[in-house]
């Protein structure tokens, strides 16, 4: 085992923290569920790159969870930021921003004759929830089992606080499963406003999966049959998959769509897309929030989308996320382990075969800490346009340096 | 009647985003629910004025609906964010920013123990009753008729899309009243989780109301007798009428308190703030969003945070509100109209006395519009730091030509 990376001012900020905030971090980026030696807090970021407050470095496969799709600190992008903010940010309404933002946002993206904007991943998916109830005026949402669509009661993973009557509407159906989804259409009677699925399979822990693109068709054709909304989350695709939408490719449009994360670099700011017959619907709802003209991250998320659009950012990412995956995969079978590495190469899910307790996986991304690459045990992990072949290679030199020392500790498959 | 303003570029923005967002604009910042002449579309704000895409300037009186609170771009509040930003705004964890502000926060507000931030008012107020469910294990949350805590379905003041069974589990009373409030507790039972209360009442349209300190010792007492929640909604009033919150000059301290909108001076923040006694129940909860530990808006809030509470600032903008009230009651009266100001001089509600159907109000700030002050018909104003006696005097000026043009119009009350 090499040594522990320096945590002295880590451990004594969570000190700190902890006192002041219950556990001291919540939510996705706590590192207490996940295994040893991940820093908490953070001082820089730059391209690819993440330093910590004790001043490690590390090739970032997270890109803070998604946003970063361009690159931390991309020039252009928090230029176009800056410029905005010295003139407007929030004021009594909008700017000319949101009109371009939207103009670009409905000629680029496929299925999307209209948008609004927010702030949360969440308040995307549950404005889209509300505008299909109020398009059909009928109730019941479809939801996948064990897809994650927020963090509110009516689709929070966790249970605590929660009441039975926030899901009093939501049937839950399999992914990619036609029976499946036919029977929650059935039990939703002539009460279905929605079906909300991930843009892809992406659920923690488990491998990822495409969406066949019969099931697509499917659930597309019991829209138009019934007159419920198709509705994506592309909150955690959205930008990075495709700039047109991430079903652009299986030619089903869906009605809804919420994004988030990746649309403006890490500005905050969210979105719901919609095409003309949810129209009326999200024009009668009542959505708003104290931050959502904010300017400046509208032209950053203008600047993104151009760049994403106009550049072969994404093409270039997945080819980064290709050679990951066959580094991490000689690299792991050198070393006598097995991955199951599924989903798009860019947003990668990567698990060990036999790794049930995720024993293996939170070992080797320790180890791979200490050998200046983040990644995760079980959420799926990100890249960026910024990374580049040399960032890889790096990167793969620290993996194959983890998986030997896991190796050494005696870690197999079970 | 004077000139009408250029409005040429405004109207061609609000046709452009006709198009592309359903109605043009949503929620609070429509102009298209008041009178006349409001620009929807601005370009340039700046201490206590904002300007429309058509140029026209205006000494503002909405602040951006409250989230200004120390004057626009605010030099110190923004040079704080800048520089957060240049070494890490998102990433894989939250900075020392959040351990600062956490800090600072608890040090400040005098019910505050702890604290969890996030982006928008509704997220701060959601969790505030997801937490004191979690710490309660009862589900009934009482909140006063006709207050606003939000947009989403569990509490948006429309309808339109929401089912009966997100608000299951909200029982009403009247504000300030006891016997409501009791009835409202007995009518929960032994399944009481909390009570929820405006900081003051401000439902818009109507007089404001302080809270009665008798009122809110009991129901402090109710909350300590039954271990329910006492949770105030201080998203439009924390940080502009007392650092240490809103009831500090009451002695009443809730357990739970949902701030935003004025916290960071415009960048986009929310807080949780509660007792020791919700600690655990906050911790068992998922909460979360992708930008929630946004690094920029926390060091924002802590410069504004400071501010507030090193400074003049907050009286200041009191007596610059008492200022503006005094002079307006007096340009009423001198054109025969008498008006009801009601709530803190620094978020004060205008009305006039005989006019139920706002169509005194709607003229009046037209008018007032075209004299560069803006106002609002119905919602209750904001006042920030940056006014200056001069700004106010100026502001009447145009507010009394107002009056003079409305009375000629020979509008006169009911």
């Amino acid at each position: 085992m090499t040594r522990s990376l320096p945590n002295s001012r880590d451990a004594a900020l969570l000190a700190r923290a902890q006192r002041v905030v219950p556990n001291g971090v919540w939510g996705h980026m706590a590192t207490r569920a996940i295994g040893p030696g991940y820093p908490q807090f953070f001082a820089r970021s730059e391209g690819c790159r993440v330093w910590d407050v004790d001043g490690n470095g590390y090739i970032d496969f997270m890109c803070a969870w998604g946003p970063n799709v361009l690159g931390y600190h991309h020039p252009d992008v928090d230029a176009a930021a800056m410029a905005q903010l010295k003139d407007a940010d929030i004021g009594n309404g909008p700017t000319e921003a949101m009109v371009e933002l939207a103009e670009l946002l409905t000629e680029t993206v496929d299925h999307a004759d209209w948008a609004m904007f927010q702030k949360n991943g969440t308040d995307a998916t549950t404005a889209c929830v509300t505008i299909a109830r109020a398009a059909t005026g009928r109730r019941k949402i479809l939801v996948a089992r064990g897809a994650y669509h927020g963090a509110v009661p009516w689709c929070s993973p966790s249970l605590v606080g929660v009441t039975a009557e926030d899901r009093a509407h939501l049937i839950t159906f399999d992914f990619n499963d036609t029976a499946s989804l036919d029977q929650a259409v059935a039990a939703a009677g002539n009460d279905l406003a929605g079906i909300l699925l991930a843009a892809f399979r992406h659920d923690v822990g488990r491998d990822q999966e495409l969406p066949d693109a019969a099931f697509l068709q499917h659930a597309r054709a019991v829209c138009d049959r019934t007159g419920a909304a198709l509705i994506v989350d592309e909150v955690r695709a959205g930008f990075r998959l495709d700039v047109r939408g991430s079903w652009a490719p299986y030619g089903v449009k869906p009605d809804l769509a919420a994004y988030s994360k990746a649309i403006a670099n890490g500005w905050p700011l969210a979105a719901v897309a919609g095409s003309e017959r949810m129209r009326e619907g999200a024009g009668k709802i009542f959505v708003t929030g104290s931050f959502w003209y904010g300017a400046a991250a509208m032209a950053a998320g203008v600047k993104t989308i151009e760049i994403l659009r106009d550049s072969d950012a994404l093409a270039h990412t997945e080819a980064m996320g290709l050679r990951f995956r066959e580094g991490l995969d000689a690299a792991a079978r050198q070393h006598g382990f097995r991955l199951r590495q599924t989903g798009p190469a860019q947003m990668p899910m990567v698990l060990f075969d036999g790794d049930k307790e995720l024993q293996i996986a939170n070992a080797f991304c320790s180890a791979a800490l200490r050998h200046g690459v983040y990644m995760h045990p079980k959420h799926n992990l990100f890249l960026c346009a910024a990374h580049q072949p040399a960032d890889i290679d790096r990167a793969l030199e620290g993996a194959e340096e983890a998986m030997k020392e896991i190796a050494a500790l005696g870690l197999q498959p079970a």
